[in-house]
């Protein structure tokens, strides 16, 4: 009897959209469309993301601050770029109580204009410098595409270091620790991803240069964060200098990065399958579920040996829920696989007689006999290796749909992740976008030099250009 | 040399301004009035108080949510008192881009008006109750008072906990374990503090009744938090019913416990002094600080130990700093005593010699000579000293400020908190309110029955009623 029925993975849209609100993620009927409510289940795992990301910026001597969510309309127009860019993604308070304000506020999409005006307080000297903060917060954008849990929302959490510099070669610096910070990051979630130089007709608004972190979700790619150069871009409006050591005035380099819950959207996206959600360990709520098989007459006593693993599990560090529910267990099977836990254990009379368990993986769903005393350095290796595996199996996939295409304005089959010889000219790649439907990703995040022409002008290729679907 | 010269903590006001910005708890500047920004030593406190309450959250089996930082205002219509007694302060959102809104939405100055609609299709059965969540987010309110930091802000950040109960019964069970949990925090935070039930003239929009927590700073009361019962107030209009065991329908009642950063505020208020800010241990971002006292020749060596010293007290489970700046000993003192360190260890060549440290406690100013090999002991004895001092002799300071007053209708000097008896009519207390310009915050959370008569109309009294001037 399964009351919830998935569509099948496959069906990905209508997969995708039964599973957030099936797994406990995030309820949709919430009366703002795009607007939607994190549930308990979906918040505690956004929450291990946000502890994650808050353990690398400490790490790297980022500190933590909270900016207000509304931004005056005068320190918005600053900086022209931007103000084009985000305009018309604004939601603005107009009114507070019953007068009409004298300037109106916007909800932020993004954090810059609150930010550089204060910068430009904090930031004196060259001993100022780097400055390194970030925040955790909701950002707002009025999207008029069709809305998607965890993945184009309009009250968005969002994630946004912004650091500021005495030259460009320090921001360069600064954004070769992000790119390590994401890889550090990614290997926990399990998301694979490549990094690409998107176009300059693609960059942030305001950005001298903008690298995409993507991943490909169903056949198409889904940007889950960025790193913004911006150079002195918004220094200069927004008047953030500092003295050096000899009293001179210079502007600062600035660099963003930011990533938003569209990691949790990928990691449902990318590990689900028929059953459910697959979670990676260091983000399930409960990384093992204990399901004890009753015995008629025996109940008690099995219920009682199930508590005291689950209190040895919980002493080595684990997180451990025991599902003792007046359910028939392939009910609670079904419930668990649904909603992610990496690993079961079931443990009925003839486990106790023998002293084993039954562990069950999710990612695999291969079952084992395992003894009760090897059974804490058994689990935690398998933790480990369903880490391993959930990110090695989906960088594979990823790099099995990635093809060279020779001639992408003739083609029939566009491949998911399509590479291109490319001359550089904007005009060029905007026909291959145009021909194909797809969007141009970018060049690789390192320099990839391209023999041959380019398959629209003819001209010889400077690099390759990537193409994808996204989202 | 004392560059940042604090006004005395008896220019209570200016002394506060200057804290909260001098010590790194918030900057003022930002170009919102009464939206600051959260700096990085104010937001740490600020997490660690929320860290407090989720496991004060979590030990009593309430589930974190997080629900849209916008209602719309049809759903913020339905309760008839609430919006009139929250409409005038609403920031409202009118436009998205370009476009003007069809439903106007709000910034939402707490959740009833959002969580009530889904808390009807949430719940269905008795089996759904007790429902329990919380939730700790931005909240707006457009003040006209004067604004204060952490005590009148524009935008706030607010702890608020929801849940619904099959009866009354069961939601005033709810408001006694409330009452426990906050007797837990405000050990920890070290705010002493009184609960009364509001009189009814002064409950929350939409209440069945209200308690406020209040706490005394600097000769006026502040409310740190309310508990509110709603009886079926909400669950009517927003129709949240639940089926009982025998197929019948019930509408829910409900409770709801809302505190804010104002306990920041409180903690500042209420134990800072002349020389800055004494932060609860539990709180501070660095319970101990080490300074050295370099002799010349020895300055590695003594930098050395203290290194070694701070490992040690890490792995004794403190959050230590060294502070090794370029600047005479005495700066570091004062810098670090402004910030409210609760212990400082002083180490130089002759603690070296002897195998001590000096130790000074922020609370009380002593100083002592310490032995190294027990020291770590010490130190976590006098952490718990720390914390139960503070809580201690501000809770005496509370008591000392109350006094019953006979007449408060002919009293020329009206005492910090004024207990008057009464009669019940809620004329009564209003003249006194008027005559004494002060706020009647209520009776005392358990009924305290009163001899004699009402000090305004001569009828016999029936209890107690507080007043005080409020923040």
């Amino acid at each position: 009897m399964r009351l919830d029925e998935l569509p099948p993975r496959d069906d990905f849209n209508d997969w995708y959209n039964e599973i957030v609100e099936k797994a406990g993620l995030t309820d949709k009927r919430y009366p703002i469309k795009g607007m939607n409510v994190w549930t308990p289940y979906g918040w505690k795992v956004m929450l291990s993301i946000d502890s994650l990301i808050r353990n690398e910026m400490e790490r790297t001597g980022h500190d933590e601050v909270n900016f207000p969510t509304l931004i005056p309309e005068s320190e918005f127009s600053k900086e022209a770029e931007h103000i084009k860019g985000f305009g018309k993604d604004v939601y603005w308070v107009t009114h507070a109580g019953e007068n009409e304000l004298d300037v109106r506020l916007l909800l932020r999409p993004t954090s810059e204009t609150a930010m550089y005006p204060m910068f430009s307080l904090w930031i004196r000297s060259h001993s100022d410098l780097p400055l390194k903060i970030f925040q955790l917060v909701s950002t707002f954008r009025y999207e008029t595409k069709q809305t998607r849990a965890f993945i184009r929302v309009r009250e968005i959490h969002f994630f946004e270091a912004h650091t500021a510099h005495r030259d460009y070669e320090d921001a360069e610096r600064q954004i070769k620790e992000d790119l390590e910070i994401l890889d550090n990051l990614m290997r926990k979630l399990c998301i694979p991803y490549e990094v690409h130089k998107r176009p300059d007709w693609d960059k942030f608004a305001g950005a001298y240069y903008s690298l995409g972190i993507d991943t490909l979700m169903a056949g198409r790619i889904l940007q889950i964060g960025s790193i913004h150069q911006y150079r002195d871009n918004f220094s200069k409006p927004y008047d953030i200098t500092y003295e050096d050591e000899n009293g001179e005035h210079h502007h600062v380099h600035q660099t963003t990065y930011g990533m938003s819950e569209r990691l949790f959207g990928a990691i449902i996206g990318i590990h689900g399958d028929d059953h459910g959600l697959i979670l990676p360990p260091e983000l399930a709520p409960y990384q093992i579920v204990i399901v004890p098989i009753p015995k008629k007459g025996h109940q008690d006593e099995v219920y009682g040996v199930c508590n005291s693993l689950a209190d040895e599990l919980k002493a080595g560090g684990f997180r451990v829920h025991v599902d003792l529910r007046e359910l028939r267990p392939g009910n609670k099977y079904y419930h668990w696989e649904l909603r992610g836990v990496p690993v079961r254990i079931e443990l009925g009379m003839r486990d106790m007689e023998n002293a084993t368990v039954m562990v069950f993986r999710r990612d695999t769903m291969d079952k084992e006999v395992v003894k009760r005393d090897e059974l804490i350095p058994y689990i935690r290796n398998m933790l480990s290796d369903i880490e391993r595996n959930l990110y090695e199996r989906a960088k594979e996939k990823m790099k099995g749909h990635t093809a060279l295409v020779e001639n992408p304005m003739e083609i029939e089959e566009v491949p998911d992740i399509m590479k291109v010889r490319w001359c550089g000219d904007e005009e060029c790649g905007l026909k291959i976008e145009e021909r194909t439907d797809t969007s141009a990703l970018g060049t690789a995040e390192h320099e990839e030099e391209a023999e041959g022409t380019c398959p629209v002008c003819g001209k010889p290729a400077k690099t390759y250009l990537y193409f994808a679907k996204t989202y």
